[in-house]
C-alpha cells in the first residue's frame, strides 16, 4: 500500500493524516452535492478508493463511508463518486443473455460499442439460444478480436429453472435467465457484469467495473435506480408493482458478485421471494427485475447503488432527465421502452445518434489490438497475421494475395428465417450480391418460391441500409425461407468466391441450384428441378451437375416468358439472346442451344474449355476456389473443378434462367481496363491449374491441354 | 478554494496539511513511476491541483511541483500526471490553419474526432486561405453543430509575417503561422490549443485544455517533446538541425498562452531568435518548429512539457512507442509522415483504425446537443428545429415535409479544382449523382472536355470511396475542370433538387448545361453549345433555353455516333429512339424531333404540360424546387418556371445528347410502387402550382389549365 523503502511509521502517519484530512475538507453530503454541481474541483466528494498493485479490489472495507443508497427516493447521481482508475489490463468479465434474430443483431451492437471504449480484455459470456449460438459463435469465428474470449451457455438448458414462473414482459424466459446466472455461469468466476441486449456504452466498461471496490463486504449486487415511477404504484387503478425500495432498481446493467451470491445461498433465497410474492401477484411483470427487486426490499443491505448515468433509461415516461441533465457524463444508454429507438424523448436525437454511431461502425476496426496490455489473438488470426506479414509487399498482385487471405466477418441469417423442413429433393437458390443489386430481390422472389440462401457483401451501414429495404418491402418481409447472410466488405478487390461460398455453406436442402443474382429462373423452374431430381435417382445413383440453360435480354421493360415455348418465340423474334451470345459464347457453348431446342428430355454434355454453366448440385459439391477475386475465372474454375470430380453435365430440356441487363458493378469496372489486373488473374489461374494437377493427377492433364488453345480474354 | 461557512483557520490547516502530506508520500521521482506502472493507484505521482468554482485555472503558482521536464531525455510519460477534471461548459479554443482542397478533408476528420468525445462548447479559430475558407463555411454553415462557434482569419494577411524565412519543410508558409497567432487572434483571447490538421483525437480535448492549470506563472507554452532523435543532429553527414532541448519539442499540439505571450513580446522574441540563427542555418527544415525550439532553448522556462500521450508521432523513425506501450490511454495521434496513413510502424493498424473511425464517421451524428451546458444552436439551426417541431407526424406525407426542410451537410470542391478562366460563353456542364452512378464519370469526362459541376449524395464512408475511385482513374485525375462536391445524405428520400442547386450554385461559367448523370453528350457539343452561345448573342439580348434533344439507348455495348448524320442512320435502325420513346413521349414531345432531323437552324418551340428538355441557360436562372424530393415532377417544376419566366425554348439543330441504360435505382424502385408516394407527390405539384400562381399571377393560369388535362404518371 505503501512506497516502499519508506520507514512504516511514516505511512501510518500519512494514512491518519489523510483520514483526518477527508474528513475536515468533505465532512458534508450537501455541501459535496453543490461543489459537484459547481463543476470544478479534482477531489470529488469522497476519498478515493485505494485499488491494491495487483489490480483487483480489495474487500472494500475502507469504503463504508461512500455515499449512501438513498432508500427513499433518487439516487444522489449529482454528487459524482469518486472514480477509481480502471484496473490495467484485468480480465473483464460481461455476461448477456440473447435469443433469436432480432436480439442477436442487438447484441453486435451492443458489443462494438463495448469493444470502442475498452482498454482491456474482454470474456464475453453469451447465454444463447440455438439461433444466436449459431448467428453469434459464427460472427466472433471470423471478427477474430485480439483480446476477447467468448463462451456461451445453452439458452434451453436453463429454461426449466425458471419457466415455473409466470411472466408478463416482452423479454419472455429470457430476460428472468438473468437470476440464475451465479449457478449457470463458471463455479471459479467470482464477479460478472451483466447487460441486457438493449444497452449501449458511451464510455469505457473498466470505470463500471472498478465500481465493485465499492462494494461492502456484504454487498454482491450493483445496480441503478429505476428511473420511472413503476414501482411506486398507483399509476393506474389496480397497477399493483411487486415490492421494492422506494423507485426501486434497474436490472438493464448489473455488476453481480458471483461468488458471494452462491455463499449467500442465492438461488434459495430468490425463488423463495419469488414463490412467497406469486401467492398475491399473478405474474412478474418486469421479469427477472420484479424478482431482484423484491429479494433487494427483503434485504437491503446486498445492494450497491451505482451512479445513475450507468443505466441511462430511456422508457417511455422515464425520469432519466434528472439524471442526465445533470451528469456532463453519460455512461451507458439502456433503451428499456418496447418501443426501443422509436421512444418518445426530448433529447431522442442525442441517444438515437450514439446508438447510430455504432449500429453503423465498421466492425473490422475493431479489430485493434489492445496497447499496454498483451492482447492475444485467436490462434488462427495469429496464423493469418504470419502468413499477411510474409506477403511480398512489392508483388505486382499484392493486393491479390492480400485480399485472398482476409477473413470477412460472416454473420450469417441477418433476418429471421425458418430452415426449411427436410424434403429429400429440395433445392436452395444460392446466389451473392452487394448494394447495386438489392433491386433484384422482389422479383427473385417472385420466381422463386424455394428456400434462398443469399450472401451480401455489404458494410455494417449498408446492412442496416439493407433491413430498412427488406422492411419496407412486402414482397420480401413475407418470406420466411430466403436467408440473408451478410459478409463485410474488407480490402480493394471483391471477393467474390469467398462470398458464394457462404452462401453455399449455409444452404440447408440436399441440393442447391448455384445461380447469379442478375438472373431470373421460370417460374416453374423451383418444382421442375425437384422433380426431375426425384426422376433421376440423383441422390442414390449419379453424381450429376443439371444444367440450366441461360439466356439474357437487353430490355428493362420485359415481359417474362412463361414456358419454354414462349421463350423460344422470343429467342426467334431477337428480344432473348442466349447468355453472352455477343461477348463470350464459348461460356455456354457447350450447353448446345440447338440441341435444347429440340430436347424433350435431359441430355448428357462434355465439360470444354471456358464452360461456366448454371447448374443444380448435391449440397456437398466442392466450394468454390477463394483464389479468384476481382473478376474473372471465378465460376469456369468452379465447373472445371465439378469435371475433374466427374460430375456428369446433363442439360435439363425444360430448365431455363434469364440474365437481365443492368449497369456493370463497380469493383468490375475498376479492374477490367487494368493490365496488372489480367496479369495477376492470369497468375492466378496457373496456380489453379497447379492445384488440380496435383490433386486430380493425370486426370487433369486435359484441361493443361485444352487451355493450351488461344489464350481466352 | 474551501467549502464555504467553514472557518478560514480550518482551510489554512487543511492546506498545510495537504502540502505536508504531499511531501511525505510522494517525494521521490523514481517511486512514483514504478507505481505507475503498476497500474494501480488512484492517487498519481503528484497532488492534484485544485481548480477554483469558477472553473478557471488560477496562476497554478501551487503547481511548480509538477514533475519536471527531463531536460536531456524523453518526457516522463510513465509518470502519469494527475487528471484535473475537463473544466465543465467552459468554451474552449481551438486554433487550426488551413489551406487547399486536401488540407480541408483533413481539418474534417480533425474536427470530427475532437466533436466525438467533446463535451464542452468549442470556437474554432481557422486561419484559411482561399480554398479553405470557402469549403469550409459552406460546410460549418450546413453543419449547424450546435455549442460550435467558428471564426476565420485571412491566411494571405498573415503571409507577410513569415514569408521572409527561409523553410524546405512540405507544410510551406502555413506551417509558420502558428508562430504569429498570439498577434494574429483576438486581442483578448487568452488561451487557445493550437492544432495541426493531421492530427486525430482518441479523447475529450477539455482534458488537454486542463493541463493550463498545470502551467506556472512564467510558462506560455506546452508541448509534447519530439519523439525522433532528429534535433539530437547526426542522423547524417551535414545533417544540423536547430537548436533545441534535447529532443526538443513537437508542434502539432500546442498549448498556448496568448495573454502572457504578448505581454512577454512574444513577436520581438521569434522574430530575434529566427533571425540570429539564420545567419548560420540556410533554412528552417521542419517550419515553425524549428523556431518554437530554437527560442525555448533560450529560454526553457516558457515551455510546460505536456504528457507524451497527447500527440503521439508517427513519423517515419518514432520514438513513439515508449510512448504510448507504457501508456493505456492514448490521448491524439499525429500523423507527422510526409507519408500519413502510409507510414510504416508496426501498430500502424491500430492508429489507422482509430483514423479511418473519424474518416468514415456519418458527420450528421454530430449534431447531437451538449447536455449539462448551454448548447445553442447556430439561428438558423434553431428556426429549422421549430419548424420540423411544427410539423405534423399524422401527416401522410410526413417524410417528405422532414426531407424538404433537411439541411444537408455540404463539402464543396472536395477534390482539387482550377476554376476555369473567365469567358463570356463558357458553359459548365451540371449534374448529380449517387455512388451508383460513379462509373458514367470517366465517359462524361471523355465526352465533355469543358468544365463540370457535380454534385454527389454520399455518405460519409462513400465520399472516401469516391475519393479512392477518382485516385484510381487516369481519366479523372487528369482533369482539373470538374469540380465534386459532397452533399451529405440524410433522410430517406432523395433530395434530387436540393443536390442539383449545389451543383448549379457552384458552376462558375456564364452559362449551365443542365444534364443528367446518366446522359453522355455529342463529343463536339462543349463546343457547339459555346458556338451558339455566342452567335445567338444569348449574353445580351435573348433570355433563352437552349434546348439539347435527348436520345436513348438500350445497349450496354454501343458505338456512340459522331456526328448528327451518324446518329439519325441509328434512329432509323432501331438502334436509338428519342428518349423515354416507349414510357413517357410527352416528356421531350415539344422538342419536335420530326423536324429536328431537318433543321439547319435553331428553332423556337412552345412549352407544353410535361416538357422537361435538357437545357443550356444562364447560370443565374431560377433554382430547381427543393420542395420535390423522391422522384416525379422534379425537372418538369423547373421548365415550367423557366417558362414562366418567359424563357424562350430555342431547339438547337447539331446538338444531342443520349441516354445509357442503367439499372434502376434504389431511390427510386423504393418508391415507384407506393400509393402514399403518388398521392404526395400531387399534393407536392398542388402546392407548387398554388405557388407559382401566387408568383407569376395571371401568366401561371396556363399552367393550371393545361393540366387540367388527364392526369400525368
Amino acid at each position: 500500500m505503501l512506497p516502499r523503502g519508506r520507514p512504516r511509521a511514516l505511512g501510518a502517519a500519512a494514512l491518519l493524516l489523510l483520514l483526518l484530512l477527508g474528513f475536515l475538507l468533505f465532512g458534508g453530503d450537501l455541501e459535496c452535492a453543490r461543489r459537484a454541481r459547481g463543476g470544478a474541483g479534482f477531489f470529488p466528494c469522497a476519498l478515493a478508493p485505494r485499488i491494491p498493485q495487483d489490480g483487483r479490489p480489495r474487500g472494500a472495507a475502507a469504503l463504508d463511508r461512500d455515499p449512501p443508497t438513498d432508500p427513499g427516493g433518487h439516487n444522489r447521481s449529482d454528487c459524482v463518486l469518486p472514480r477509481p482508475l480502471p484496473p490495467r489490463c484485468e480480465l473483464l468479465h460481461v455476461a448477456i443473455v440473447c435469443a433469436g434474430h432480432h436480439t442477436s443483431r442487438d447484441v453486435v451492437t451492443l458489443v462494438k460499442s463495448l469493444l470502442f471504449y475498452r482498454k482491456n480484455p474482454l470474456h464475453l459470456h453469451l447465454v444463447a439460444d440455438a439461433v444466436a449460438r449459431n448467428i453469434l459463435e459464427t460472427l466472433f469465428h471470423t471478427w477474430m478480436l485480439p483480446a476477447v474470449r467468448v463462451s456461451f451457455y445453452d439458452a434451453n438448458e436453463l429454461k426449466p429453472q425458471v419457466s415455473w414462473i409466470p411472466n408478463k414482459h416482452y423479454s419472455g424466459l429470457y430476460g428472468l435467465m438473468k437470476l440464475v446466472l451465479p449457478g449457470a455461469l463458471p463455479p471459479d468466476l467470482a464477479r460478472v457484469i451483466v447487460l441486457d441486449t438493449d444497452v449501449t456504452f458511451a464510455s469505457d466498461i473498466a470505470e463500471l467495473w472498478a465500481l465493485f471496490a465499492h462494494f461492502s463486504d456484504e454487498q454482491v449486487i450493483g445496480l441503478v435506480e429505476n428511473q420511472s415511477d413503476w414501482y411506486l404504484g398507483n399509476l393506474w387503478r389496480n397497477h399493483k408493482p411487486w415490492p421494492a425500495l422506494g423507485r426501486g432498481f434497474n436490472t438493464g446493467v448489473i455488476l453481480l458478485w458471483l461468488d458471494r451470491l452462491r455463499l449467500a445461498g442465492w438461488e434459495q433465497m430468490w425463488k423463495l421471494t419469488a414463490t412467497q410474492e406469486l401467492l398475491t401477484l399473478p405474474a412478474t411483470s418486469l421479469a427477472d427485475q420484479d424478482i431482484f427487486n423484491a429479494v433487494i426490499k427483503g434485504h437491503p443491505a446486498l445492494v450497491q447503488s451505482l451512479p445513475c448515468v450507468w443505466n441511462v433509461q430511456l422508457s417511455d415516461h422515464t425520469l432519466a432527465e434528472r439524471c442526465y441533465l445533470e451528469a456532463a457524463d453519460i455512461k451507458a444508454i439502456h433503451w428499456n421502452s418496447p418501443k426501443k429507438l422509436r421512444v418518445k424523448n426530448k433529447h431522442a436525437e442525442f441517444f438515437r445518434n450514439l446508438y447510430l454511431t455504432f449500429l453503423e461502425y465498421d466492425g473490422n476496426l475493431l479489430r485493434r489490438e489492445l496497447f499496454g496490455c498483451p492482447s492475444p489473438r485467436p490462434p488462427e488470426a495469429e496464423q493469418l497475421q504470419q502468413t499477411l506479414a510474409q506477403l511480398n509487399e512489392e508483388d505486382a498482385c499484392f493486393e491479390f494475395r492480400q485480399q485472398q487471405l482476409t477473413v470477412h466477418r460472416v454473420h450469417i441469417t441477418f433476418l429471421p428465417h425458418e430452415p426449411p423442413p427436410p424434403r429429400p429433393h429440395d433445392v436452395t437458390l444460392v446466389a451473392q450480391l452487394s448494394m447495386d443489386r438489392l433491386q433484384m430481390l422482389e422479383a427473385l422472389c417472385r420466381h422463386w418460391p424455394g428456400p434462398m440462401s443469399l450472401a451480401l457483401y455489404l458494410t455494417d451501414a449498408e446492412a442496416q441500409q439493407f433491413l430498412r429495404f427488406v422492411e419496407a418491402s412486402e414482397v420480401l418481409s413475407a418470406r420466411q425461407n430466403v436467408a440473408y447472410h451478410v459478409v463485410y466488405r474488407e480490402g480493394p478487390l471483391y471477393p467474390i468466391n469467398q462470398i458464394r461460398n457462404v452462401a453455399l455453406a449455409q444452404a440447408l436442402t440436399p441440393y442447391v441450384f448455384l445461380s447469379d443474382i442478375d438472373f431470373l429462373p421460370a417460374y416453374s423452374l423451383y418444382d421442375y428441378l425437384r422433380a426431375s431430381i426425384e426422376q433421376l435417382e440423383l441422390g442414390s445413383r449419379r453424381k450429376a451437375a443439371l444444367v440450366v440453360p441461360a439466356f439474357e435480354t437487353l430490355h428493362y421493360q420485359f415481359s417474362f416468358p412463361t414456358s419454354k415455348a414462349e421463350l423460344l418465340a422470343l429467342l426467334d423474334a431477337g428480344s432473348v439472346y442466349t447468355f453472352r451470345y455477343h461477348e463470350w459464347p464459348r461460356g455456354h457453348a457447350p450447353t448446345d442451344y440447338a440441341r435444347w431446342r429440340e430436347a424433350q428430355a435431359p441430355y448428357r454434355v462434355q465439360w470444354a474449355v471456358d464452360y461456366e454453366p448454371y447448374v443444380v448440385v448435391p449440397r456437398d459439391c466442392p466450394r468454390y476456389d477463394p483464389r479468384f477475386v476481382g473478376f474473372g475465372w471465378n465460376k469456369v474454375a468452379h465447373i472445371m473443378e465439378l469435371d475433374a470430380q466427374e460430375y456428369e453435365f446433363l442439360v435439363l430440356p425444360e430448365a431455363f434462367t434469364i440474365h437481365l441487363p443492368h449497369t456493370p458493378s463497380l469493383d468490375i469496372s475498376r479492374f477490367r481496363s487494368s493490365t496488372t489486373y489480367r496479369d495477376c488473374l492470369q497468375a492466378l489461374k496457373d496456380e489453379f491449374l497447379q492445384d488440380l494437377s496435383r490433386h486430380y493427377g493425370a486426370a487433369a492433364l486435359k484441361y493443361l491441354t485444352a487451355l493450351q488453345q488461344p489464350e481466352a480474354p
